[in-house]
């Protein structure tokens, strides 16, 4: 059976996942695409994401090509997903990501509000899931079958999984900037009393990337 | 004019700078010793705050020296002096490093309970101060002449002079593991608001460094 992990989350080093006031214009919040800065310029986040060519390869590009690998279902937040709140209107917002996201796989997305799967370019479907983080993650699970389940966020997502002590694997990526607002992944959650342990970090140019495990 | 500076100041992934329960038997509160892995081992330390021999040489070494060179004063907090809370009960507690402080220079104790100075071996003079932050800079900047002020923490005095914009450079250490508990420098403070910027990381194998400046 595969893994639940988080990968190339990136974070501050005030330990802030995204910026305040997310929108349409700023889905990362205010200053949250700071954040994001080693990811940007790297060979697989170029194709894979963008569908350029060129970028860096090196330690940062590793990490996204590792994010990506043996993934056989992805969960997001609907934060994640976009910046329509309560109802969907319509059916015309279909993800940040254009017409063939980055995923080529099912992705479940959690709301509160019902609405059919969308099938994209490329292999990615999204479903929505209105029955909560375990419901998406048995789900996630059944669809991945030997591949892990990677949760993609937002903060508010991966804290309600780390609370539930239902992911084995982070990595995360600290940015070496201070935000001081916006989405914090730790205030008020004790990760080492949920079992998880710091078991590596690997600097790069750009950032720290810290590698964390839950205690069996 | 000297610098204001922090240096060496380590906090964990989640932002904790020091554990909870800090007691006599327990000077970094619990798990706080955590944190400071990194230093305990550095030929600096060995000597100069331990009088030993040996020690390891190399990255972290080198910024633990660093920390050291050209001051002129230290301020501390309370709790960093000592466990002990409330007015002084006698004059027996005298820190927490012995006969010879690794200060050699004035070192500023913040408290609301005054006490007359103490002069240990090797320089180091314990003056207190009952008039605030700002009146222990004041002290400090005088007796440091041309050479820096650094402040030793904890992360109550820290956040203080943050808060002030008084500090001009701070070094943290960031160690690769989770408190999830104590005292924490970032929560509700918003550093990139009162003009600091990270600018430059230097990860070591044993913690990440990072070093933030004050824009002017």
């Amino acid at each position: 059976m595969g893994k639940v992990r988080v990968a190339c989350f990136s974070i501050s080093l005030d330990g802030y996942g995204a910026g305040p006031q997310q929108s349409l214009n700023n889905p990362l919040g205010v200053r949250g695409a700071e954040l994001h800065q080693w990811v940007f310029p790297t060979k697989n986040f170029q194709e894979q994401v963008l569908g350029k060519t060129g970028g860096t390869t090196g330690l940062d590009n590793d990490f996204v090509i590792r994010g990506f690998e043996n993934v056989g279902a992805w969960i997001l937040g609907r934060n994640m997903f976009g910046p329509v709140r309560g109802p969907w209107k319509d059916d015309s917002w279909k993800g940040w990501w254009g017409d063939e996201p980055p995923y080529h796989v099912p992705v479940f997305v959690l709301t509160h509000h019902a609405r059919a799967p969308i099938e994209m370019k490329g292999g990615t479907i999204f479903y929505f899931v209105t029955g909560g983080i375990e419901e998406a993650l048995k789900k996630a699970k059944d669809a991945a079958g030997s591949k892990d389940v990677r949760i993609g966020g937002g903060v508010s997502t991966l804290r309600q999984y780390l609370e539930a002590g239902l992911i084995d694997e982070i990595h995360f990526a600290v940015a070496p900037v201070f935000l001081g607002g916006g989405e914090n992944i730790f205030t008020g959650l004790d990760l080492n009393k949920l079992g998880y342990r710091s078991v590596g970090q690997v600097p790069s140019e750009n950032v720290s990337h810290i590698l964390v495990k839950k205690s069996k």
